[in-house]
């Protein structure tokens, strides 16, 4: 096995061995483009490394003549006078920015800082590779090495870039009494062994948890023959984009520092110029730069993010990767290249990260103060308003003035409490929490599972050891799940001009429909907006808890007559007023599906007012139906289509309501689509069939009219999944309600999974991926696959979609595409990356 | 189409459209039997009657066609001198005893009972007639004619048997007030239309519901000659049993009338005799009733129900049909047959009722009173006691005196009351409801799903409308679901002699290992007694719900170290004493399952401590943790293997008590199989098996022994099945834990469906079975199927089993034996059955 690969011997595709920073540093070679010479210690060295506990014989073999080949092609010698000294770079195979070590100017000792022809330079070089090799390779407490520096800067009044030699010189004096340097070619074994140990520190393991990087690969090493931008004021050091990173404007951006090494960027010790500047002060090198980002960029066909080093006019290249971007920037890089002929429009859609599109959608924060709390970003969207803890309190102020609604968890009876909110955090729930999926519905930001304690009597919440008061504003950043104190800067959603063109590129390519989950008639107007091709989920009981209708739906649920004809008036102009928005498109319209208690009050606050005797009549009633509708485990309990089935007046209501609205909007053909929830078995589909056929046929002879419709169900358990083929053969469409399917297959409450176990689950990689985030397609997605085969089996002109929380998630769509459904439908929000991701699923 | 045969056109294999009591009818002439000659309307015919509301014009033609044969083969006219009489009588195919109607003696008027010669059996036969048809065809109230009966009978002073021909003459007069007698053909059509009808009298519909029998399967109707037991002394009627139905031994039983027509038997108006009595007054006909009796038997090759009529010395057989009998009749019956070379060993097991079996382990009610209230019978046996309506009242009391727990519904805190009680009762759960699964672990008597009220605050029960005071004695019989009023006098069970033989021929045949359910050692003494090969399940929760060690699970749970020690030493002191009796055989033993909260006092209780401020401070503690513990959906929550990752010392704990105790029976080798249960991704197994085999590792150092165990899972999840390859890999064994992995294929919590929605659906055909007591062959079996074979083919020595309540219920092993499991387990008290229908899964 070769351990060690010059520049001149690997290419772009070889990252896993050499690491992403190698591999593009020896393309860049291949292609031309001036790089200081050096070579790369494979991440296989690495491993062997972790294996053995030191750098092998065999390897440090290797290592050596790999170095007198960089002495050969710089002509300096490492050791010697006018030394080769070498930087040491970590590079993973996997981007990890900032998370491991790097010491440069390696290679200097006392006897060879004597031999060094300018002494500033030699000193400086010096004691800046001291300080580092100090706290990297030695793990010796930076502070020190700041500290001397300091006072030296202190006594001779002076910023680093103009200290004196004698003053560079005495610093160096100082730092050696710290440790001993040791000779060259141990500082060169130290610093790769320091650098592989830094893939295990810390603030790199946690890194690879979050981003979901194996712990196994380990990191290569770059050593590479250093060159230096502090060698007067012809020498320079710099970043760039080859593109606008924030608008994508075809124009380089970036900064510079005359006569200074890269780390004083970094370190934002000197405050660099825009690269602008270096036009009027360099035209030439201006030019170069241009020329050469250029060249690298249509190499990659892609916005790059370039390391320069000018020494004594010489331009070398240290580093390129991908350019990271905002999400404006995306859009806009992505179209002009297509303008530009450099790549294909199919390209460009592959490209776009369309976990980042609901940016452009949403408020972003400019500026804020101090980050008290984080959570996880279940609605995206910023806000600041004052705190409230309580839903009532919530839509009362909410009328007047900014409301952040804080909760342990909301429930259907805080709805309207939400709806006058700003934002909303709750402490518990995960992503498809009720919290969750009633702010993604409304639009407004939500961060679930947020890490502050509320302290109801005292109307406090603890955040970071600060206390905030109820009525103290809070700002919050939903869309990365971030709390800030007091009032933050907001900045208005930027829809780019671009974004019209790629979607109708996306449009043409993807096979799948793309239907919007909307329950209100605004959201069916932003699901218009958005350019959605139908509503593949109307859920009707969001219509149901309206406060001012709550009282309704209570007696109607138990059979009261009066009031079931009253919440059918009422239902029939909801949906009026949404066909008149959807027109002829089709819209799923889902009957009840919750749990009847779900209308009532809680239990415990009943069970409060009945302990402490301050219970009317009325409620010593209402506490009686809501004992005896209590279950154990409500999502497994009495709901969907088994209320359906055992009280046939909901649904007879529902479709009424359903077919008289769509009778009566007579301008345009409405297609509603009636959807039965919680089938286990094509008996259940059967029998609420004739309850809502059998409804329609009166209603059409009572109107004489006829209008077309749908009867479909939502396959949300797995025994659906399995009997698939004899459900097919009683409906006109399913849809996958991945949501709860995925609950039932995994035996996950959602409820109660994220913060008991599921979120520790997903850290420590048991599971890959939150399932109710990214579609878990080894057990939910089989049981998806079996129940599209056996349906279309059965009958093949069945239409079939997904309307779960995943039906807006990229890799989910793919999954879905990949299995040949019909259409997805997600929150109006995520409309736009959802048609992006259903042409990348068709193109990748 | 054809729709009327005769007798000598149809056979036993006909019933589907002969109904079955006609087709057996067919047999028997087809075989010799004296049997009247008769025709059958085929059920057909009764469809056709159905859609068209009327008897078809061809159908009529058709029937006089019979009648003219029957004529003939009579040698009597319908409707003539001395005429042909006709009994008409319903036959559907499957049989439904009682349930529809019969007619008899038709075919007379004014007209014909002049010209008939013997005048009181003419006009005893009249107002026979005349009162059945007007009852049953006519749809008079039969008190009418029961009255107008009766009066007669009090002015003579002599019971029916002995009215005069005056007295018959003049009650005719009388009946004939009420209607108008029809012409014999009227009669005719009128009877068969009536016996159509009666396939949907409210009664029969009930009947088929609870039989799931097909409501659209129509009956058939017997039209045949009539022939009469009352035409003197030498004329008699009867029923008999080929054996004793009772007790199973071979000797005809049953009972039979001197001049008497079959109807006076069944009404019970006339006392009958034991049919040995017949030996004396009439030696050769008895032994021409056996002869023929024995004759049918060996042709049918079972025990036969047999009616029939002696007209002046020539016998009649009416109707043969299986006869019914107890399971300890069944045993003995099948058994002999074997013994006298009738069936062979395999069809003897073929014919066992394995549901009934569980009779022969339990007590039985031999007297009761009044029945109160039914439910389900969800742990099979007999008890008395008082009625007592706490846990801890049970516990309390149970030492002194015979005590039956009445409960809303019983929780884990229960379980020390339910322990000492003999038997149980709950008004909520189904039939794996905690209050069922808990009772029949312990072999205690429980209904579930009772409906009978509660009323806490009185400390009075209501059962059909009669209040009991706690301390008040019922009875219950929970082999059949029923309670009754005050002591009833109890039987000892019965294990006939012929079962150990039958067994054997069992144990020979099947090809699945049987194991039992056992928590604790004394379940294990019984699974031994009754022949388990191991123990299939051994759940350790059971074991931390002693109430003397619930503060100490408590503390353990929550990290205390001392506590958790404490635990070792006990479940270690159970493991032995389990596996003294079980010995070398196989033990698998569940790791901790139940979700936390489960060992904690009830959230609500404690709420209401909180309000009442009743709260001590330690309660204020357990408080916060209960409601941190809280779960929404706790079946689908944090529990199982979860638990086993979060909190590695509990798993840790029970490994090290398993395998301290395995080595500590030093006489023995003990094989423990560690099971982790809930199970969701391979990657669980992977960590907890990690946890597991270090602890392993540290005791064998420690204690510088080995001993050999395996590691496995149980599959009750959806996800589980799907994922069963990577799971295979994993573990040396799987078992399917069914109950929940039904609760998640189907989404019903078993919990709350059964009342909610459940009991509905089965009854309305919805679902054709409870699925938690008959194994869903479409549904979860379907995900078995997919588990095995993908489990399989990843390891072929992976031992396969199923544990859930399935384990014991005959359709369901056959299930498990077509999907190729190793093994089944049971509840001790199922394994006699379960040994039986493992072999007739074989077999059939």
């Amino acid at each position: 096995m070769r351990y060690i690969y010059l520049f001149e011997e690997g290419n772009k595709e070889m990252a896993k061995i050499l690491g992403n920073k190698g591999a593009h540093l020896c393309e860049l070679v291949r292609i031309g483009i001036p790089v200081p010479p050096g070579f790369i210690i494979s991440t296989d060295a690495c491993r062997r490394y972790f294996e053995e506990g030191k750098i092998g014989e065999d390897i440090k073999k290797e290592i050596l003549d790999a170095l007198k080949k960089i002495e050969k092609m710089t002509g300096k010698k490492f050791g010697g006078e006018e030394p080769l000294l070498l930087s040491i770079r970590s590079g993973a195979p996997v981007s990890m920015p900032g998370m491991m070590d790097t010491i440069i100017n390696l290679g200097i000792t006392d006897e060879i800082v004597e031999k060094m022809h300018d002494k500033r330079f030699a000193y400086d070089a010096y004691r800046r590779f001291l300080a580092i090799f100090g706290k990297v390779a030695l793990g010796i407490d930076g502070e020190k090495f700041d500290e001397l520096l300091e006072k030296k800067k202190g006594e001779e009044g002076v910023d680093e870039s103009n200290l004196s030699t004698e003053a560079l010189r005495e610093i160096v004096e100082e730092y050696k009494k710290i440790f001993r340097v040791p000779s060259p070619y141990d500082q060169l074994f130290i610093a790769i062994s320091a650098v592989f140990n830094s893939w295990n520190n810390e603030r790199a393991i946690s890194y690879r948890k979050i981003k979901k990087i194996p712990h196994n690969l380990g990191t290569a090493v770059v050593v590479q023959a250093m060159v230096f931008g502090n060698l007067g004021n012809d020498s320079y050091t710099g970043v760039i984009f080859t593109r606008n990173p924030s608008d994508g404007s075809n124009k380089i951006y970036g900064e510079f520092l005359i006569n200074a090494q890269g780390e004083d960027i970094v370190s934002g010790k000197r405050t660099p110029l825009p690269i602008e500047k270096l036009r009027e002060i360099n035209p030439s090198l201006y030019e170069e730069i241009c020329s050469v980002a250029k060249k690298i960029e249509m190499h990659y066909r892609d916005m790059q993010d370039i390391e320069f080093t000018v020494e004594r006019g010489n331009l070398y290249i240290l580093q390129t990767r991908k350019g990271k971007r905002t999400a404006k920037a995306d859009i806009k890089i992505a179209f002009d290249m297509v303008d530009e002929g450099i790549i294909g429009k199919e390209e460009a859609l592959l490209r776009i990260d369309t976990g980042s599109l609901a940016q452009l959608l949403h408020k972003r924060i400019k500026k804020a103060n101090r980050r008290i709390a984080s959570g996880l970003p279940a609605s995206p969207g910023a806000a600041v308003g004052r705190i409230c803890l309580s839903a009532d309190g919530a839509y009362e102020k909410g009328l007047h003035e900014k409301i952040i609604l804080v909760r342990e968890e909301t429930s259907p009876d805080d709805i309207h409490g939400v709806a006058r909110s700003q934002g909303v955090i709750t402490i518990r729930g995960g992503l498809t929490s009720h919290a969750a999926v009633v702010s993604r519905g409304l639009g407004i930001p939500c961060i679930v599972s947020c890490n502050i304690e509320i302290n109801e009597e005292k109307k406090e919440i603890v955040a970071d050891e600060k206390i905030l008061r109820e009525g103290d504003f809070i700002s919050m950043d939903a869309s990365v799940g971030e709390v800030y104190e007091g009032i933050a800067e907001l900045a208005d959603a930027e829809f780019p001009e671009e974004m019209k063109a790629i979607l109708s590129w996306a449009d043409k390519i993807r096979k799948m429909k793309v239907y919007a989950n909307a329950d209100l008639p605004d959201d069916a107007k932003k699901a218009m907006e958005f350019g959605a091709e139908g509503i593949g989920l109307c859920r009707t009981e969001h219509m149901f808890l309206n406060p001012a209708r709550l009282e309704i739906v209570r007696k109607a649920i138990f059979g009261d007559k009066n009031s079931l004809n009253k919440l059918l008036e009422m239902q029939r102009k909801d949906f009026i007023e949404i066909f008149e928005i959807v027109g002829e498109k089709p819209i799923v319209i889902r009957l009840l599906d919750a749990p009847l208690h779900e209308f009532l009050p809680k239990y415990d606050e009943l069970l409060e007012k009945k302990i402490k005797g301050e219970m009317s009549e009325e409620e010593e009633e209402i506490f009686e139906t809501v004992k005896k509708l209590r279950e154990e485990n409500p999502m497994l309990g009495f709901r969907g289509v088994r209320l359906g089935i055992i009280k046939p007046e909901i649904y007879a209501m529902q479709t009424r309501a359903i077919i008289e609205a769509a009778i009566k909007v007579k301008k345009k053909r409405i297609l509603p689509y009636i959807e039965i929830p919680v089938v286990s078995d094509a008996n259940e589909i059967r029998i609420a069939k004739r309850i809502i056929v059998d409804e329609i046929e009166k209603i059409f002879k009572e109107k004489n009219a006829r209008i077309n419709y749908k009867i479909g169900t939502m396959i949300e358990l797995p025994r659906a999944c399995l009997v698939a083929d004899e459900i097919a053969k009683e409906v006109d469409f399913i849809s996958f309600g991945t949501n709860d399917l995925t609950q039932t297959t995994f035996g996950f409450s959602r409820d109660d999974a994220e913060e008991k176990f599921l979120r520790d689950y997903v850290e420590r990689g048991i599971i890959s991926e939150d399932p109710f985030a990214i579609l878990d397609s080894k057990g939910v997605g089989e049981l998806m696959k079996i129940a599209v085969e056996k349906a279309r089996r059965a009958n093949e002109k069945i239409e079939i979609g997904i309307c779960g929380e995943h039906g807006g998630e990229e890799k989910s769509i793919k999954f879905c595409h990949s299995i040949g459904l019909d259409s997805i439908s997600c929150s109006p929000y995520r409309l736009i990356s959802a048609r992006i991701s259903a042409a990348k699923a068709v193109l990748s």
